[in-house]
């Protein structure tokens, strides 16, 4: 497909159009030559002729023609300045020659913005973003257009359409963008990236640069796993003491209620939900240190042991204490749904606890399985009652809690295409994680785009289930010294898994994308690692 | 042996002193609990009182009370600036009743530094870094002193003074140090660190950052993997052509010779030798760009193929560029060894050319071995010549090429144990790096510790031909995004197996000081990652 438009392009006798060649060697230079001006993810449909056009960075405006909104005017002066960082980039002169090229249409001094429907407020699951990008094309001649009937869909397109200008290898101080036509929607709603802030605190300047290296992708969920057993950076207001004893250290390593809504601000204005997950009942060791009797006492030899296991299910304080946290959580993150964990409980404990067998005695509870039912149950109905949407990991549907059919069931652990299949079968919409973990680091990104969410055995409606899925970040080995590195070309994969077309699966188309996408992010300042070999980004 | 530290320490009512414990727990906190004021690589021999004095950052001095040079002038600039940088750390403030605390020896106001020789200019194998550092300690009421009979174990002491200071928990603004007495050298004379700037170029900042992490481990050889096939970034004067062609840009991905005496300048200025690496016959496909004839035509069925080969071991033309290059190299380098490689030398290519097949023929050598060994058997001879000493990879020595007695190898594959048999039992010094690459991911800090350079079978005189090893970091996948922190904090554990006793080989004692000394190179803005499981540094 690629060797297409090498041929396309080497009918240009003048040559100045853009190289769209991969190539592998094993002698000098890159292993993986990078594309120019290609786009990742890679859009649904896109037409491109061998003509081309200059666009000067200085001079270059958005002009914004119908509907606009702060969303809007902040995402031009993003764009704006990263088309400006491309100045005194490329070749050296300019040659007479090249404007007698019959290929060179001029100069292209602004992209028309059409936003035909006023600006939604925050971005939601299944939001609109099918936008469409016209440059020089058909009827529309050394102009370029960008139409969408929504502002989210206007973020993709205004991305799409700064990656495909690429400094000419002949003129300096001048892009290079082919006549182009392209109609681009997401294959899948929900394209997230995990974060546990937990293991390891992350300053809000390096969640930034997550953010801004998830819009360079069109990714849309960033999943905050905010809390887990090691610390509680989230600084509650109605429980101050939960970071205050939880946090690595309650003053510089905690997530004030302001820290939080600047980065849904952030999030809000590249079209990126936050979303945040409050694990229980396990993963809670930290927040035991601040609530007494919230976690179950263990026990040894009949003694109590001086651990403690999950949240007590058979208390009544504690569900009263959940739902009080929860009912903040939701009024703090503007986000429609939570992730409500539900992973790992370990029943040990529970077990040894002679007041938890009493319980389940007196409530008619036979298994830890039906107990930990009981309980997720609850929260379940509590988060229903305050209007949210929930997502749990997998093993609260393999543990038969009874769930609503909107309960989303998180994928990360075990044989992906069985359990997509069972979870769908249910009739239960579905995340897929488990291909997708960057703590594992002997996966490259090619395993990652190796991984297929519909590689299932399923009905189209099953199908339909599969809402996308996350890369997801644990941080028991990252700070800020590597989390970014670690998570950026590998997430980049499965962006393109989530956003483009079943059939862009070729990881040798892929990869000269990928390697022009990771020096893309590093040009922007998004420390993204090598994604495939030797090679360089120009500077 | 920590938890008697616990113990000690749990003498003091007021419990003020250091708290040297470990603990690993799998509740709330981080895995690992660091240290404070432990040093890494931990010295030969260290005792210590659980009285203490404190050290006010910005109070502290240095004196210099015999022989002083501009090595020892700016490396206390440097400490002291490292030091400043902990004002504003600590506890809330100074409560009265600490004062009538018995083990509260006072402030330390000053380090006597007594160098009793005159400053050596260059580092070099061998080079003597013995010292000894007394603080409060006997005879030496209330007072600190580092004495040295070299700029090098000077440079040593002064590291590990900075290192045992620790702000005090309770007071803030004050560092807190134990009465001790140190008496310290290293174990092995080369403890190095590989860096390739080939497969990725490395901008002079990143190379700084890693000798300020090299100088934080106490390791002295920067082994400078400057170019291999893909790119040769090293701008020669007397072949410019080398770099115009062989480098990924002439002009930014380039180290000119005033590049290389900074970085020379910058190690010196730490103790820390700047050793070149300029591999053949192999691994020279960017050199081929520029010099005609040098690579070796590969033929397929008959015909050229269009590849090259190895540098052609039959062109005397060949011989002349490679060893007036060499005297270029190891004027600039001031070094007295050179790294020669001889690693991987392919000979499906030299087997596959008919004029080597009937050089061969015509110079009475039989196999592709003994063309090898006659190449390179040239090129130690011209570095002999020019009074600079050779290391090379394990091949040349597994190829039966002649080499002399003091030609050091290289071990980097393999049976460790049996290879290191082999070489030393042949009367060769050794350096190891086979357990220590930093690019297998797979490997913790917790693999390097394990690896023992004595772990052979051989007698004290073999023993002594292991001059050390290196931790290598080949850059195929890292870039200035992540290579710091893959370098740092496992290269610590290299260089605590070169430097410390052999006995000091317990994961368990070393993992709390690893902790600490991780936070220590970050706080002194070294992008180490983090080293064992959940955590956090004090900010």
């Amino acid at each position: 497909m690629m060797l297409e438009w090498v041929q396309i392009i080497g009918l240009s006798t003048i040559g100045i159009g853009l190289l769209l060649c991969y190539e592998a060697t094993a002698g000098a230079g890159p292993l993986v030559r990078a594309t120019r001006g290609e786009v990742w993810p890679k859009p649904q449909a896109f037409q491109r002729n061998y003509s081309y056009m200059f666009v000067r960075p200085n001079h270059f405006k958005f002009k914004v023609t119908f509907h606009t909104c702060a969303i809007l005017d902040k995402a031009i002066e993003r764009y704006k300045k990263i088309i400006s960082a491309y100045s005194n980039v490329g070749g050296k002169q300019l040659r007479k020659w090249m404007k007698s090229d019959p290929l060179f249409h001029g100069y292209l001094d602004s992209l028309e913005v059409y936003l035909d429907t006023p600006c939604e407020e925050y971005p939601y699951l299944n939001m609109d973003e099918l936008y469409s990008l016209k440059i020089d094309y058909g009827d529309l001649e050394s102009k370029a257009l960008l139409v969408s009937s929504s502002i989210w869909g206007v973020l993709r397109g205004l991305e799409t359409f700064t990656q495909m200008l690429t400094p000419s290898i002949h003129i300096r101080n001048h892009l290079v963008v082919n006549s182009s036509l392209i109609t681009d929607f997401p294959r899948f709603p929900h394209r997230g990236l995990l974060l546990d802030t937990s293991r390891h605190f992350e300053p809000l300047s390096v969640i930034f640069s997550i953010l801004d290296g998830m819009e360079c992708n069109k990714l849309n969920v960033f999943h905050w796993h905010i809390v887990d057993d090691q610390s509680f950076p989230y600084q509650s207001q109605i429980y101050p003491g939960l970071s205050e004893k939880g946090a690595y250290n309650p003053i510089t390593h905690v997530y004030s209620i302001e820290d939080i809504q600047s980065v849904i601000e952030y999030a809000r204005l590249r079209g990126i939900r936050v979303m945040p997950e409050f694990d229980t009942p396990g993963h809670t060791q930290s927040w035991g240190l601040s609530i007494p009797k919230l976690l179950t006492p263990c026990y040894q030899g009949g003694e109590l042991s001086g651990t403690y296991g999950p949240i007590d299910p058979s208390r009544k304080e504690n569900y009263k204490f959940v739902k009080t946290l929860f009912q903040e959580i939701i009024s703090v993150f503007k986000d429609n749904y939570i992730h409500l964990g539900g992973d790992e409980v370990s029943f040990d404990c529970w077990s040894s606890n002679p007041n938890i067998n009493q319980y389940m005695k007196d409530n008619n509870i036979s298994t830890y399985e039906e107990l930990e039912s009981m309980y997720i149950q609850k929260v379940l109905n509590y988060v229903t009652n305050m209007n949210a949407n929930s997502i749990v990991w997998q093993e609260v549907f393999q543990n038969n809690v009874t769930i609503q059919n909107d309960t989303v069931v998180h994928i990360w652990l075990g044989n992906l295409a069985q359990l997509l299949e069972e979870v769908t079968s249910a009739g239960h919409k579905a995340l897929i994680s488990e291909c997708w973990y960057l703590d594992h680091l002997d996966k490259s990104w090619i395993d990652f785009y190796k991984c297929e969410p519909w590689n299932f055995d399923g009905t189209t409606e099953q199908k339909k289930l599969v809402l996308g899925g996350e890369a997801c970040m644990w941080s028991e080995m990252v700070d800020e010294s590597n989390v970014v590195s670690r998570i950026f070309p590998r997430a980049s994969a499965t962006a393109e898994k989530l956003w483009s077309s079943e059939d862009t699966n070729v990881v040798h188309s892929a990869q000269g994308r990928l390697e022009e996408h990771y020096c893309r992010m590093k040009k922007r300042g998004i420390s993204a690692q090598p994604p495939t070999g030797p090679g360089f980004c120009p500077i």
